[in-house]
């Protein structure tokens, strides 16, 4: 039972999100897609996971409609309208995690319409809204340690990157 | 690397959110602290777990700093600021799994402040604030399947609760 992936008995919506996305690394996956992530070998280069890992995670998000796979010869891997609608709860949990932390976020969202910084519940502190993903960019910010990884992915997220555009990895 | 609970060089806060509840079953446990469950008992009726991996989970929740040890004789456990700082995540991975039935929603919840319906997002449909845990209150909703388990716990969330409350379970 404990190694199981679904919660047959609970009859709850929680569970439910957990059996689709709370297997180990698929929430990192998805949050490398909203990052602009597309391509298996990024993902391979930014995650410390086995290709075979990788591959069972992929192939499950692609089956539960949250990527799609698009173009033709080297995949691509984007995210589905079911799987942004997982952004208000990616981008809460992520502000839980900075909070867990001293040296200050990790990571700033800013509101590209407006500039404005947005706050840990999804809110632009200058113009009110609460942006979707694709409105947001983002930045290291000053928990971040730069020494900690140095492959292509991690290098590019070092300057400010609007989210879901494609993260330009190769020179 | 796959069985471990850490994300060592993954330098993100999602990732450390995850360190403390990514593990299987412990947001499930947190789920059931919100619900007004503070017993052992009440937990392993609730859940689908042994009682190892109960201990297990609750006393990582202790150590954690997210659930606290009350009283004396037979242990209650509580949430703690950090933990009930997790709510807007918790909330809003509910809310993503509702999306993900076809039954309507299996829970509802209200602000207690003035009964209005609390929306998707956390906001109250009635007076326009985002309630806190401990102002809102919960019932079944329409995509609930009250055939699914007779515990005492299933039992007592059958009637609406304000969260947080201790649930009536005994007599």
């Amino acid at each position: 039972m404990a190694l199981g992936v679904d919660y047959v008995r609970q009859d709850c919506s929680l569970a439910r999100a957990l059996e689709v996305v709370g297997e180990r690394w698929t929430l990192l996956i998805l949050r490398d897609c909203f990052l602009g992530v597309r391509r298996f070998s990024d993902f391979e280069a930014h995650l410390d996971i086995s290709k075979a890992v990788l591959t069972a995670r992929l192939a499950a998000l692609v089956d539960a409609g949250l990527l799609a796979r698009v173009g033709t010869g080297h995949a691509e891997y984007v995210v589905t309208d079911r799987a942004r609608e997982l952004w208000p709860a990616m981008f809460a949990l992520t502000q839980w995690g900075e909070s867990l932390s001293e040296r200050g976020p990790r990571r700033i969202f800013e509101h590209a319409g407006c500039g404005g910084r947005v706050d840990r519940t999804g809110r632009c502190g200058a113009c009110g809204d609460v942006p979707g993903p694709e409105d947001l960019q983002t930045r290291p910010g000053p928990g971040a340690d730069p020494t900690v990884r140095d492959d292509a992915v991690s290098k590019a997220l070092r300057v400010p990157h609007r989210l879901l555009e494609p993260l330009a990895t190769r020179g």
